[in-house]
C-alpha cells in the first residue's frame, strides 16, 4: 500500500486519480486530499476515502469545512496548509493536480521532502523547469508524468539515456479547429473553440489545443522533464491520437506508446511505476481501426506553436511569460474581449516588450509572469 | 570490442550483419565466420575481416579453401567444425545466422557454451523451441532475436515481466498476394509471389510471407521467446511495415517499436544491447507518411496462418511438423509442381496424419522432421 496525497483533488485530473486508486484496492491509500475551494465534492472524497489531513485553498471554506467535519480529519487552509500537507510524514507520494502557477510552490515543497512525485501540472515546469528539475536532481526525485504526452515519452524512452535520443515526437491531435480554414479563426465561436474532437478537457486547455498552444507548453515540458534540446523536438500532427508521443533513437528504432484517450492509464502509470497494474480500462481496437494519421503542423496557421518553439530557444523568463501572457489571452476570449486570432497576437507582443532575465530566480520568474499578465491585460483590453 | 562470430555469413542476414560491424569501427571485432559452400564469398569477407577461424559446411569446398589461404587462418568444416567454431574460447557472442533445420546443432551448441546469442534463424526455435528456451534457461542465456518481429516485440516488452501482457500484436505487411482475390491464388505466378511491396528477402520466405506462413512461423518463436501463451499473440496486418510489432500491457499501455524496413536496424539491436550505438540508417518521415493501415488477416484466404495457430495450440512434435511439410510445400511450389493454393493444402493432410509427440526429445523432433518432409512430398508428387 503506497501512501498517495492528491493536489486538486476536485479537478478532473485529481477525480480521475481517486478513480484509479478506487478501481485498484489494496494498492494505495489516500492520506491527504487537497482542493482550492470545493468542499462540497471535498466532503464526498473524505467520505469515501477517508484522509487524515485535507487542505481547502479558501480559508473561509476551509472553516466551513470544519465545522461539519468535527474532529475526524485535520482541516488545514491556504499555501501554508498546503506546504504542511506535502510534508506530512505519512505521504509517500504526492500527485500534483493543481492547474496553474499555484502548483510551483507545493511541488518545490515536495520535491524538497523527497516525495515521489506524479506532475499533471503544466505550467510549473514551463515557467520554472530549469529550477524545478535542479532541484529534483539535488534531492535525487524522479518526477513521473502525468500528462498523456509526457508519460508516452518516458515510458518510450524506457529508462534510457537522453544522449541516445535523436528526436522526440510529440504528437497532437490537431485540436478542434485543425480542420478549419485559417480565413474563418477571426470570427470562431467560444463554442466551436471547446467542441474537442478527443478529450474533455477544462475549457483554458480545449482553447490551447486550439491555438495548438497546448503543445507548445508540452514541448517545453518535455525539454525540461527529459533533457532534451528543442532541436530534436518535433510536433506531429496524429488527429486520432492513439499515438501519444514517440522516441527516435539514434540507432534508428522509434519507440511509441499508445492506448485509448483516457488519462486513467497514464495516471496509473505514475502512480504504480515501476510496475504495471491491471486494470479494465478500454484498450485500441486495431482490427476495427483501419488507417491512422500524420501531418506536419502549419506553423503560419498556428503561429502560438511558433512562439513557443522560440520560447523554448531563448529561455530564461521568456517561457514564464509565454505562459502568462496566453493564460490571459485565452481568459479574454473566453470572456468574449478578444477574438481568435488575437491570443497569440498578444502573447507574441509581451514576448516581444519582454526584457529577458537569463538564469532567472523563482522570484524573477514569479516577477516577470506577473509583469506578463499586466501587459497582456492592457492589451486586451 | 566485443568478439562475434557470424554463422551463415553469405546469406542475407550474414553480409547485413557484417556491414553492420563495418559500420562501427571499434565496437565489433568479427573472430569466426561460417558459410555452407560460398567460398568465393567468404574469401573475401576473410580479406576484409581477418577472422582466426572460418568454418564451410561443404568439406570439398573447406579444402579447397584451406589451400588458397595457407596458414593464415583455420579452416573447419562440416557439422563438428560448427561446433568446434561456436565454443571457440574467443568468441563472445554467435550471430546465428544459418537457415533452415541446420541451425538447430550450433544454436544448442552455442547455448551450452553460455555465449551471448542474437538468433536470426526461424526454425530452430519453431521445431524445438521448448527445448531450446529450457537450456538457454538453465545456461542462463538471453536469446536476442534479430527477427524484425521479435526484435520489435524485445524492444516494446523493455524488460518487463511476460505475466503484465495482456496480448501481442504481431504484425505482418500482409505479404505480395494481400490484394489479390483468392480466386487467382490457384493461378499466381512464381513471378508474381516473389514480388515482395516491402523487403528483399529470399524465395523461401518471401513465399511463406505471400502465404502468411511466415507469420505463423513467427506467432511459434514468440510463443517460446517469450513465454506469451498463444491466445494472447494476434495477427495485425499493417501493410506499410513501419510498425514490427506491438505489446499491449495489462495497464491499456501499448508499447510499439517502428522503423525504416531495414534488416541492419534490428542486427545492430542484437549485437549492441543492451546500448544503442548511432548509425545512419534512414528513418521515417512522418511529416510525409501521412498514414498507416491495419486490418484483421482473413484466415480462410490464408489457411497456413490458421494451420501455425492451430500447432501453436497443440505443440509437442506439430511446430516442427509444420514447418518441414511447409519447407517441401514451398520447394515444390518453386520447382512448378504444385500450385499455390496446394502448399497449405500438403501442410494440412501431413499435420491431419501425424501421431503427434507430447514431449518430445531433440532426436524425437528431428524425427517428426524428416517423416513430415517424406509425407509432403509425397503428397506433392
Amino acid at each position: 500500500m503506497k501512501n498517495i496525497a492528491v493536489l486538486g483533488s476536485s479537478g478532473s485530473i485529481g477525480q480521475s486519480t481517486l478513480e484509479v486508486v478506487r478501481n485498484l484496492p489494496g494498492q494505495f491509500k489516500i492520506v491527504a486530499l487537497s482542493v482550492n475551494s470545493d468542499i462540497v465534492k471535498l466532503k464526498q472524497q473524505i467520505d469515501e476515502f477517508h484522509p487524515k489531513l485535507v487542505c481547502v485553498g479558501n480559508p473561509r471554506q476551509a472553516a466551513k469545512l470544519s465545522v461539519s467535519l468535527g474532529s475526524s480529519v485535520k482541516v488545514l487552509s491556504g499555501a501554508e496548509g498546503l506546504e504542511e500537507l506535502v510534508n506530512y510524514r505519512d505521504v509517500q507520494q504526492v500527485m500534483v493536480a493543481i492547474t496553474g502557477s499555484a502548483a510551483l510552490a507545493p511541488l518545490i515543497s515536495a520535491i524538497k521532502s523527497g516525495k515521489e512525485i506524479a506532475l499533471a501540472n503544466k505550467e510549473a515546469l514551463v515557467m520554472a523547469g530549469v529550477l524545478v528539475m535542479r532541484l529534483a536532481k539535488e534531492h535525487k526525485v524522479l518526477i513521473r508524468p502525468v500528462d498523456s504526452e509526457q508519460s508516452a515519452i518516458w515510458q518510450s524512452l524506457g529508462g534510457q539515456n537522453a544522449l541516445s535520443v535523436k528526436q522526440v515526437y510529440l504528437t497532437a491531435s490537431g485540436g478542434p479547429l485543425w480542420n478549419l480554414p485559417r480565413s474563418k479563426f477571426k470570427q470562431v465561436t467560444i463554442e466551436r473553440v471547446l467542441r474537442h474532437p478527443r478529450w474533455k478537457m477544462g475549457k483554458k486547455i480545449t482553447v490551447d489545443s486550439a491555438t495548438l498552444m497546448n503543445k507548445g507548453l508540452e514541448l517545453l515540458e518535455a525539454m525540461f522533464l527529459f533533457n532534451i534540446g528543442v532541436e530534436k523536438i518535433k510536433v506531429l500532427i496524429h488527429p486520432e491520437a492513439l499515438i501519444h508521443s514517440m522516441v527516435e533513437f539514434n540507432d534508428g528504432v522509434i519507440m511509441a506508446q499508445l492506448s485509448a484517450t483516457d488519462m486513467r492509464v497514464p495516471i496509473q502509470y505514475a502512480l504504480s511505476y515501476p510496475e504495471r497494474l491491471a486494470n479494465k480500462f478500454a484498450g485500441i481496437d486495431f482490427y476495427a481501426l483501419s488507417k491512422i494519421h500524420f501531418a506536419k503542423p502549419d506553423l503560419g496557421k498556428f503561429p502560438s506553436l511558433a512562439l513557443a518553439y522560440q520560447a523554448a530557444r531563448e529561455l530564461g523568463t521568456m517561457p514564464a511569460v509565454l505562459n502568462a501572457a496566453n493564460e490571459v489571452g485565452v481568459d479574454r476570449f473566453l470572456a468574449k474581449k478578444i477574438n481568435f486570432l488575437t491570443i497569440p497576437r498578444i502573447v507574441e507582443k509581451v514576448m516581444q516588450r519582454h526584457s529577458k532575465v537569463v538564469n532567472p530566480t523563482l522570484n524573477q520568474i514569479m516577477c516577470a509572469d506577473a509583469w506578463a499578465r499586466q501587459e497582456a491585460f492592457a492589451l486586451s483590453s
